[in-house]
């Protein structure tokens, strides 16, 4: 094998077999391949892409540079969800106690706030003691006891990709619809996953903002995991707006818990429900979404996924007060609010702009080491299409630092727009793929 | 500046601008952006090209990372040739003290063997003592006395184009028209010239074979040129076969001092005067093709330019009895003949299979460590075209090691073909561009 004629030939359009893609991870992952090898390979992938075998090959490369999970052991279907990363995007919290507690395993791992979108490890790390960072025998022993484990990735799995990730990152790389399907389903086929089931985000505030492109990445990946043989049903959310009302981290897990005792904001419901039939219907424990939903529902009035949520909590050292008494979390000492400069319609509440000021806030992180402030945030107050009046909150910055605030205050302001005539709310679900 | 975001401006087919590019090389340049920013840049210019003040730009970067000559005090016109390298190419041996015998002066600095192709360097070498590694003041001395030089590149000289060669060479970049153009142009520039001449090679043993692509890259470095107010004139020649006779090192001296006392191969001496009329053209010291040619005849029949030759041995180290008497110059002790299987007419004599083959004697690198054989070498003894009988010597190949022999002698047999029928020889000179 030679890098050389590797990189000459995907550059030139070609097509690479299987063993070069293993050997060319399988190097690069021992060592022996340099970065500056590997940064032209990846150019030249993300000018030329891939065709299904070649992703699927390097998906496998990267599945096989590191440890793989084998649950098999534990007899229920083990179903994940994976977003593709959103403002206020807290889904996860509820979710996979909703699940669990219809008797759906849930190994969920998942990450850090990454640019302007949160994380569900720094999230549930509000929790005072709750450990995200499991080896595979605790991550195991939990998952068989609880049915749910709320988790961090194990080191040990898909090295590559985090060496390849941080490489596209200084490279100009990352995106690449190959690249980041391969990246995310190489982790998630590692976590011996019997279905996964994506929110694929669309609009200002996700990484990919039209829905064909979203289209395209979630049907990529429905055909890795295919060939992979685990099923993967893929639902296109909208990520305009913030989804619900709370951006930041322990307020986010505050309306998570909020979901689990009946309440919670509409749209977060939905996206939450949506994706929570999909998860029963690949787990075989519904017959069909209503049957699905119902289920679902039912977890929630009885208590029984509120009750797994404290469980799990437990299982993983956290202070199961905070989930009784939300308001025990974390809280900035200072709220300021935005207010409706004029009476009429909301048109625009832009999740990328509210992303980037929950980051000046503190929520976020600008550099990979940088602390986040769990405290912090933002409360969208208005939906687009609401009626507002002149005076009305449209949202309120919670914060700790003034220097902060007033660099997150006009990202705020500048993310809403009003007009005269009526505007239609976006559609929540602009698609499934599977 | 960002290094990302240039890398991302060229990967999206933006234009680049002369800051930034200036920025990048630089950077480069003093250690500060690493090799895989840099090779990730590489295949994105390699996938999307350069617009003329993007390649302007680029040249000046890799021009000025180190220091330029400048040989204004010399008074005559300073023209140098450049081919872009082929198999038999002595061209430059008789070329240079033609040229400086007719009052130009000539400040050539030369290459070593690469690939299949020969260099100037290492067959320059092959006269005991000759010193190619002159300092600049050296250089600047002997320029002016002897209004001649044939030296390697000065270490101090884009030092840039060192780093970015040996990059793109690992990590398939080489092949990249305006990378190849801003290589050899800022080399040539920093050399102080007022002109210069481009022998473009075309064909089987050319880096490139088409007619079309090498007027491109012709075009290119022509405007590079302008760009840069030193007028560039190129002529694409033949390289489907190799250039004369001789194809190796002392051999090639020796052909190279046959053309400066009169004689020497009808191909060899028409791409000689060729590229030296435009020299003399370019030099101001002769009105027209018709006038340079005589000047140039002239020059050989008077022996001013064998003259000139024997100068610039003495005055850079070199023993001027072997070019008195060439056949004192280094000769492997062993010679192999392949003759005619059959009459017919010479169809074809691969210049690419005979560079490999002479390679494989040790005429050239397999490595850029490898020392050079200077005695071995092969004789091409017919012509595309020539009418040919069975048994008739078509090649000579000189050698020392039979475990080399074996290995070059299939490459040297393949090479030829025969046809029943007449074959029309190629025309030895493609094209001009200016």
């Amino acid at each position: 094998m030679n890098a050389i004629e590797i990189i000459q030939t995907k550059r030139d359009g070609g097509t690479l077999s299987a063993a070069q893609i293993g050997w060319v991870i399988a190097e690069y992952t021992a060592d022996r391949l340099p970065d500056y090898q590997m940064s032209a390979l990846l150019m030249a992938i993300f000018k030329e892409g891939f065709d299904g075998e070649e992703l699927a090959a390097w998906t496998d490369g990267m599945l096989h540079s590191g440890d793989t999970l084998d649950f098999s052991d534990v007899a229920a279907a083990k179903v994940d969800k994976h977003s593709t990363g959103g403002v206020g995007d807290k889904v996860s919290i509820p979710l996979g106690p909703m699940v669990a507690a219809c008797g759906v395993a849930v190994p969920m791992m998942s990450g850090r706030a990454l640019g302007h979108t949160g994380g569900t490890l720094d999230k549930l790390e509000t929790i005072p003691g709750f450990r995200t960072a499991l080896d595979p025998p605790e991550f195991r022993a939990i998952l068989a006891r609880t049915g749910l484990v709320l988790a961090g990735q194990s080191e040990t799995l898909v090295p590559a990709d985090r060496r390849l990730y941080a490489l596209r990152d200084a490279t100009g790389t990352v995106e690449s619809i190959p690249l980041i399907s391969s990246s995310i389903m190489s982790k998630k086929l590692a976590e011996g996953l019997d279905a996964l089931v994506l929110d694929v985000k669309v609009g200002r505030g996700a990484f990919i903002k039209e829905a064909a492109q979203a289209r395209v990445l979630a049907e990529t990946m429905a055909g890795i995991g295919r060939s992979h043989g685990v099923p993967v049903r893929a639902i296109l959310t909208d990520m305009s707006q913030p989804l619900g009302r709370a951006v930041g981290n322990a307020c986010e897990v505050a309306e998570g818990i909020e979901v689990l005792r009946g309440g919670g904001p509409a749209d977060l419901l939905e996206v939450t429900y949506r994706l929570g039939e999909e998860m029963l219907l690949l787990g075989g424990v519904a017959a069909d979404r209503a049957q699905a939903r119902a289920r679902l529902r039912e977890a929630v009035d009885s208590g029984a996924a509120f009750a797994k949520l404290v469980e799990v909590v437990e299982a993983q050292g956290g202070d199961p007060a905070v989930i009784h008494e939300p308001e025990r979390l974390a809280r900035a000492p200072r709220e300021t609010v935005v207010t409706a400069p004029r009476d009429g319609y909301l048109a625009r509440a832009d999740a990328l702009d509210i992303g980037v000021a929950a980051v000046r806030l503190g929520a976020g992180r600008e550099r990979k080491e940088d602390p986040i402030d769990p405290g912090v945030g933002i409360t969208v107050l208005a939906k687009v299409g609401d009626r507002v009046e002149a005076g009305r909150p449209l949202a309120r910055l919670t914060w700790a630092d003034p220097g902060r605030l007033e660099q997150a205050l006009p990202l705020v302001e500048r993310a809403f727009a009003l007009a005269d005539e009526p505007v239609a709310p976006p559609p929540l679900i602009h698609g499934e793929v599977s």
